[in-house]
């Protein structure tokens, strides 16, 4: 008998999997060299499997200041931000953070996967209620799982749904906390968020909105799906992570409500975990102004993933959203012609996202493909091209 | 009626401890300037506040690896070890690892956090058992909250009462991990760890140790207390942190157990995060040289805490360890005390952690002080007056 056993299933799945070229999950990348180009197997590759929306990671300004904060305030802090890990820094990009939204409160977490931990098990505790999107991220429902609150799911997207849940709660709805996605990465589809944002104030409840994927990539100054929504001024939380269109790691929750500061005396993953790193601040502080002042590259991203979307629909694929966005979720009949899609796109020197149940929504089978503002037109030419030859072959 | 009324009676108990001058809790540090000294609220202090016990932070070959993979490999990975986030240094380091052990496998996580949420919400399940000290770290009781296995507590470094709670599980004792600290942050105290070796073989159970704050500190080549007993081979995981001895930002899993590597395909704190940026794990590389090479740097931080736990009995403290270690835990007997001695030290310029219940075992009010092999044999000696100078005014 062995702990072990029970990943057996797990392990079988996996070597299934496995062909002779480099593994479609957990793709050893030997090398990246800028934000669209790295070494897989000893071959370069466009990047088209990443979440690297603005292309920043090797911009030469959010490099420089890191590079500055690494060699002026060290490698790390070695301490939580309750002890030893609150520099001026932090402090700093949490005013940013707060300032860029108009609102009087953002807190920083080492992960975006903490954040949502952070947020979810502290704002809801016992006697209280979270009512969550059912497609949503893990690191949700694993804030959910270790909050004292009472877990509720509604359909995904579906505002009516939605409605009915709060209705049963009564007067508890008031107690209750919403967390909807401003993108889902998987299928790269949006939410109906004014239809939210109508069902939450008509049962007087709160609402998060997670814009993991979305923050940098919608709105005029980059701050996701419910300012370009308009909603900046009837939502109560917004959660983001630096880890995607900031190109470093963390995570932040914002809120127009001043008491979010409050949290960070509860929030377990917030206290019991070491600050970020200096560099990493001071990276994702530069990136935040290129973000913020980023119209140009929204528009060369926007650019791009209209394109790709049209051209994967002229190509006859079904798309995970009909709304174009940068992740374009091409929906495969099966496990064999998404491994073989994944396998053939990156012999034609495109690096692509397989994505297979039990981590995709209704046990679909997906090839992710990102765009990023990084990407050259003629970099979406040859996307498009790869795309277009692998339909010729099937 | 707002979410935030829960959060009042900590605001309050927060509010009790402002005083004139820098917070006690999430003191504001303007700047640090080398590993052992930086500013707060406009004074050079010396940093004995910190879980810095290698001071590797400004060590020009970490900082200039780090620097090196922030401008080859960029600010950041946007992905996650699962997707696009697995580069060859990632699991160049996790090799690393593993070989340091002498064991065949090892998992990088993103946070020390999240490693020991991966972990314990992983190796064990439904039907299987955690079985905590009472005094285990936020990090062991969020990952036993996560997992679906059931947990159970035993006193604190006390094998005897762990070995009646698996006399009690009977033969599912073979499903039980064990999971202790090799050294407590909070008291700074060490487990018996032969001891709880001999209980753990007795019913067949299985033993992790997080090394977090051991890790760099004991045994020759500074894997830790297990190493430092000779246990190594007999043990099942050793969990461990990058924040502390190794000046950056993450932490691992590594086990003689070969099988661990199935973990990843399960452990969601690992699959759903972005994985460390390319500067954290070359940072990380060349400290682990660093420390495993580091007998002397050890050499000079035990003569560091030795000389001030000898100090500080002397002058007539209670500490919370009786055996020497980086963490010098001075108990006071209640919260003014506490916090007269942290102000009078930071008036004497010496940062310290304030700690103070619900954040401590046994609602003990702490001064907790760290040492570093960066303290230089001068250091202590101003460390020493200053808590003298604290004692004669008291």
């Amino acid at each position: 008998m062995s702990l072990f056993d029970k990943f057996q299933p797990l392990s079988a799945a996996q070597s299934a999997l496995s062909g002779t070229g480099p593994a479609a999950i957990a793709t050893p990348i030997e090398s990246v060299h800028s934000a669209t180009r790295g070494s897989i197997n000893g071959n370069e590759v466009i990047l088209a499997g990443t979440n690297n929306y603005l292309g920043l990671t090797f911009d030469a300004d959010v490099v420089d200041a890191a590079g500055a904060a690494l060699r002026g305030l060290g490698s790390g802090t070695t301490g939580s931000r309750m002890a030893n890990g609150s520099y001026d820094a932090h402090r700093a990009l949490e005013q940013e953070l707060a300032e860029a939204f108009g609102w009087p409160a953002a807190i920083v977490f080492s992960t975006g996967y903490q954040a949502n931990l952070g947020a979810l098990s502290t704002l809801v505790g016992r006697g209280e209620y979270l009512v969550l999107d059912s497609d949503s991220h893990a690191s949700i429902y694993d804030g959910a799982r270790l909050s004292h609150a009472e877990t509720l799911r509604f359909r995904h997207n579906d505002p009516d749904n939605l409605d009915r849940r709060l209705a049963r709660l009564g007067k508890d709805a008031r107690r209750a906390l919403i967390v909807v996605e401003g993108l889902y990465s998987m299928l790269g589809d949006q939410p109906p968020l004014e239809a939210f944002v109508e069902v939450k104030e008509k049962h007087g409840a709160w609402l998060l909105v997670d814009e993991a994927h979305s923050f940098g990539v919608f709105g005029n100054r980059g701050l996701g799906l419910t300012e370009a929504c308009g909603l900046l001024d009837r939502v109560d939380f917004v959660v983001g992570t630096f880890s995607k269109s900031l190109a470093g790691l963390g995570g932040f929750c914002v809120s127009p409500h001043r008491q979010l500061d409050l949290m960070r005396l509860a929030s377990r993953p917030y206290i019991f975990t070491a600050s970020p790193s200096p560099a990493t601040i001071a990276g994702t502080r530069k990136a935040l102004q290129k973000l913020l002042g980023g119209q140009a590259l929204r528009a060369q991203l926007h650019r791009n993933f209209q394109r790709f979307y049209a051209a994967a629909k002229e190509l006859g694929y079904r798309l995970g959203s009909d709304i174009p966005g940068p992740v374009a979720a091409i929906i495969l009949p099966d496990r064999e012609t998404a491994l073989a899609h994944w396998n053939g796109l990156l012999a034609a020197g495109v690096y692509a996202n397989l994505m297979i149940p039990p981590a995709t929504p209704s046990g679909l089978n997906l090839l992710r493909i990102s765009l990023s503002a990084a990407h050259s037109d003629h970099d979406v030419d040859l996307l498009i091209a790869a795309l277009t030859e692998m339909t010729v072959a099937a």
